[in-house]
């Protein structure tokens, strides 16, 4: 089994601790990007994962090798060229202050690719599973072409496709992501979090309860529309920016069934990715012929021990993911 | 518009995260004072404010001058000269372990300065509000003689006085503060938490709910002792170091009205400076026109605001406070 | 009054803040250890202790005796001498995530030293209570024959006698500890968390709360069976890593009682050391004449204020445990 | 007197110490730029000055106003709006390994500004002295523009203008340097480091002293061509990337005559903005009537204090730079 | 081309800077070890490397493992198991003060693997270069047996090896180490710094000049008894512990002729590693078919850079090494 | 033996490293103080040693406490109370930049003391040997009474009777200091830096030698003048901020002889102590019977050592200096 991603990897900066921007002249320099982010997750579960972008030459090109590299991620089909790499400044939040982000992705090597930079058939060679996400798709026309010749050759392949929407306001308006996004849906085996499409679900029911019935209602109505054989939604109740309660929801279309996770009182150490870590344990579990309840608990936990770990990648093993799923939240130290 | 602050700012060393001063040999230095907090939070705001005080000519003088400037602050009505910057160290506290402060504030250069090497009629020229705590008073009888010059010369000017009575223990008894602030009261408008004239009120009625009526009731008596436009109180539940529910009262002698705030649940970052905030959200509603109800809101967002912010300075926009206000509190990243 | 303990002190290192192992090239060295941790407690007390170890000749030995020097504890009595420093990395858990001990303490000096080297007619001199715990026990067959000349020698001279069982499953099985230490017991005079003794009890009640009787009974029956003074036991409720309920039981056997603390809600800085905190405040307590139940109010407030605070070492003075005692656990500052 | 100064402004992304970007995830963000550096010289000299250029309205573009404004410099000119704050990262080198510098600066709010943003008219009231550097013109063909513009109104002013012409490899060929400033130089009255108008200089002389004459033949050639008043020269003699031989010319038209400086043998702390800092230094002797030779003595001695500083802004004040001229130049303290 | 190399790879813990280990209770962890070094130096000039060496299966051998595979060294043939990662406290020196070395490396894993674990067929499929150093023979009698077997395997299969003889006094005599290390030493092709043998060479000419004749000449003694095909020697004037004079020699016996490199005038940033910056440089060289003189100079300029960068790692590219080859050693920025 | 100091010990800020004050907000706290320093300097090579000062009770009075237990000296005879512990921020040098202090030790415990607070029979039991400053003298008029107090006690007993002049011009003007010291004097066997007394000494003659036999006059007249047994001086040429070269000379009355020290060019990591470590070099040598020859160069070159170390504190211990005396001064790892 071989997973290959494919989509941009950032410089995240961000100020040590709760230090905001305009208050600290030292900043930690590592990796984001929501692609790569569920590449370094299964990587840390043990499994072969390849990430696909485009990377310049000079040192922060290689900085980024280097540091996915290190993970175990395999960088080889990655091409190398382009004038920057995409970066972002991030502040974190806490209590009622949010975080911030400030996006300086423009320009980027992998938004400035062209799609024939890119050999499908070489990369796939080997995969089983194939991921991308609305934000590849996002960066640029070549992208979007570039994100369509891989699905058709991994459709080709028979290799199984994966994508979370991951809708970013400031990269286009939710109805061009819609638009866009439709093209590309009827390769698209395992669909996370598709809320571009028209499909209104309120979040919460009385008493603050997850909508869970809505979410089922509109899978089976993504089902219909695009073929979808799974539609995968994560829950998330914000209390404050340090504090989340956490669950997911997971439909099968062949089976006409769903799953709905235990939930999570989250006490935040770093909320970005988390939405990443839920992507990446969908796709370890469903590879490796998880049931769609266990798939589901298996994914939320790793979302939940993501949420109690600094910056954007999840680090965490199987062994510490399957321990919260049998129960364990206890934090009690073996020694 | 433009508000004339005017005090002491002292240095602020502290332990890095929750390190104990007796666990560290690293210390960060920033600034701190209650007066300098209230400039600063309305130089964030976007208001010309001039914040004046008395600083040495040296090294740690001109550290303190370029940290207050950076914020946008005008430092040129500050006197230079004397011997030091007074200086305080603080340990972060958490659940149930309190903070401490050591003051080492004595002979600074504005607690050892005279009345008149701060001229009024050219400091407040242009001015349209001036504030001042019970803390500049506290720290000589110069000061309590420039203060004095102060009110007076706004008075005549038609300035707007505010006065946040800051009853600190280390500087004086209560009885000393009473009969002194007492003889300053007249020149005040506006009058922020005033504990010190011998008025009991009980913080919190059954059910650890704040005593709102008690609040306004002593209003009413200090309005009715001293003559003050507006009264002003925050409210604090402390629950643990690291955990408060905060609140406000604001009182009008002319309409005979009182507003009160939202209550804010919030995990501390940094408690210090949190009063601060409070009086200069209130200045700044007040100076643009917000009604009573909207300034409370307004001031005890950013108090929430600042709690969640590393050192003393508030250095939320008035985006960032009226996002809270409106009801945003989850914290959530927009990107 | 003067306290000896007996037993290793090691290095641990462990990432900043909530950083993980694999993320991160920073760590910080400082001491750990369970009864070092009850000789700096009262050492913070202001009480007269020294701790006997071994510990090498080169600078991570002298390293190692710097730090427990600059905390008060009287190092003359340890050994100099033996290969390495044992340590351990420490990784700190968050929310669902379980803090993580690696240990690397095999071959330690202590580990390592024979009996002899351990001239306990001279090091208990002027002593009035010995502690020790399972881990010195643990450590090797020399150091079980250590603890044992230390037992006799301290009754031969009306010395008192504590012990926390402390049991580790990564040094022993609960079996092998059991039969050891049983050869000890006799020796002790008041025995702390004794759960190695085949004596089951539930931790908890309906509801979640503690199994007070459940623990009054086991500590009948220990009684019983070794002939201690007084049993102690800590209660622990992790709800996360970074949230636990703490609270304490002490039973005396002479008076047929038992003393239950206050509880209370802890927001964890560092959970390690805890336990030691506590074994800390009843030595403490015990030797300067608390009742029982002041006793294990002192002690249970201790722990929970070193589970405010960086690191093993519980520097909590008298003032502030009492304070926590009587009531102030609002962590206001005072200024 | 008032110095404007045009340019870039860019932050500075270095790792601590000398570690190279490949081997650390921290980072040091301070503000750089050639024509910014020189303002903050001068503020520091206690100059007025004021830094024209444009900056975004988010979070980096205000971490860069407050640092600028930190110092002094008068940023109410500058310009708001534009995508990013261009940056680079700096890799300091380190005896025989060269210090590296990786632009990421397209695209920004400067480089991307049209000439009609700046009001030259309203920027240039009260100025007494212009300054830009070939940087500032390399940027794009609109900062050729504004810059033409500033220089032609300048003039109309009866402002002295000064010009470093920094020629660096990255932005343009010295072909394409040589023909564009040669259109800007008539307006001119200083000019400093002239190296790409075709006029070659051999650096040093047998035995590596530095080449005076063949400098100061090369400043009458270029006053013959476009008119300067007076042409300097920084000398460098490079021997590592940490020790480096200091000096300057200065050559006067009026007069025919030049002047030479001390040298001085530097132990490089960090390199960049020392040029910059001779640059700041003649402007501030020029402006204050020192002789040439004053002049050059104080500008050079300015950069030699600039090099054992950390980051590009030179914080020497006048009475230090006066000292260093004065032969002090043994590192003792006084005490 | 692809080497493996063997042996152990610690943990190396130093506090920053110029700060003694009694002085910090910071300490920066990275990898070291001779073997490791050298790998990661092919790794950096592009070449296929392998890593062979035995870590534990627990967070610090993971943590191991991700950093070396950082630089893109192969570790896909480590054995994984044991109990512990070796690892060494550096303390770095300065001026007349002495670095230090405290040897923590009892018990690694790869010090109790045994020989049998490493499956030398495999690991030597592909390999065209086999390095090993005097180190890992000095481990254990387990890895005398191993490096004997890959020795034999290397030679059967046609490959290359080399030893850096790399005298270690804290972990055997000089005479046991000439005795077990002339049992290998005719598998040898490279033999770099053999000073065990009993060959004794003066290091210093009269004036303090390399004895280049004294070190040929022992050469052609080792050539004659072990029948090496090249010798090199690292030449090293220690002035003081932050400066040195580098150079090199190689020996060809086939040719009888010998090459002597530059001298380097050092500043030293951490002199650990600088040895085998030297031997991973030959390895290089002669892989890619430098001529001896090419090979020393590349050698020689890659250990001179070695000494200007933190850590043990040598993180030269082939372009950074042949541009000081080719003469600049000025350390100037390229911008 | 027992050495008693006494004087004050300060806290010490400084930024990291090369940083100026302006230009951080991190500043690492230590102790600093010339008599502690001597103190400190003792306790390393294994002396009995007391420190005998005034600190306050709370956490900063603490925190010094600790920070000189930890160093192994003897805290007890120091009285407690005051309001605060002096202090200064230092800023350090580099090449011809100067490093800067800024004292703010007004008002300290030691120097609002009154002489009776120092029971000299009790602190002087059991010593040997009393060393203080010009430095204690000069902070208050009771300071001269404690000196003169504990100089007379001193004589009583025949405890050996040390003084460092140390000079400081922001303290007192020199002819005061003249005036005050010479009433001391009387008392004193071992002089150290006498340049307060209006005898003049070149400091170098031609060549930029040291001036020996001007120094050795000057000795002679002191001894004529003060009835001293040894005369001590510090030689220091000054080349730089971070490059010195020291040597060191002792006359002794009775035999009319002097000695001189081997010179050592030091590059410099803190300079400041360095006298310090001389002074404390000088008792430990005469303490233990070397000869003067043997005292000055252990002195000497224990004040090079400390030149090498990070912060006021010589932490060296008597083999490292032996080490170097004896010709090592290469700074070789041994492993």
């Amino acid at each position: 089994m071989k997973v290959v991603t494919f989509g941009e990897v950032m410089l995240r900066f961000n100020p040590e601790g709760y230090m905001r921007i305009l208050q600290t002249n030292k900043f930690e320099a590592t990796l984001a990007g929501s692609e790569a982010n569920v590449s370094v997750s299964l990587a840390n579960y043990g499994m072969d994962t390849s990430f696909v972008t485009k990377l310049p030459t000079h040192e922060m090109g290689n900085f980024v090798v280097n540091e996915m590299r290190r993970t175990g991620v395999d960088m080889s089909d990655t091409v190398r060229g382009g004038a920057r790499v995409g970066l972002f400044f991030l502040e974190k939040g806490a209590s009622q202050r949010a975080s911030k982000v400030i996006y300086d992705r423009a320009g980027s090597a992998i938004a400035t690719a062209s799609a024939d930079e890119f050999d499908w058939e070489k990369i796939l060679k080997d995969a089983t599973w194939f991921h991308f996400t609305g934000i590849t798709v996002a960066l640029s026309d070549s992208m979007i072409e570039a994100c369509l010749q891989a699905c058709k050759k991994a459709k080709e392949k028979g290799i199984t496709v994966s994508c979370d929407i991951n809708y970013r306001s400031q990269l286009w308006s939710r109805e061009k992501a819609g638009a866009v996004m439709a093209k590309l849906m009827p390769y698209v085996d395992l669909c996370i979090n598709a809320d571009i499409f028209g499909i209104s679900v309120e979040h919460f029911k009385e008493g603050n309860k997850f909508n869970v019935e809505g979410y089922v209602s509109a899978a089976k109505e993504l089902v219909h529309r695009f073929g979808f054989k799974k539609v995968a939604v994560t829950l998330r109740n914000s209390i404050t920016a340090d504090r989340n309660i956490l669950g997911g929801i997971i439909y099968d279309s062949a089976s006409d069934t769903f799953a709905v996770s235990k939930e999570y009182d989250v006490h935040i150490v770093d909320r970005v990715g988390g939405g990443d870590a839920f992507s990446g344990g969908l796709i370890y579990a469903l590879s490796n012929g998880y049931s769609d309840k266990e798939a589901i608990e298996f994914s939320v936990a790793a979302s939940t021990l993501k949420h109690s770990m600094e910056h954007d990648f999840n680090n965490a093993t199987v062994d510490e993911v399957k321990s919260l799923v049998s129960g364990d939240s206890t934090g009690r130290i073996k020694r």
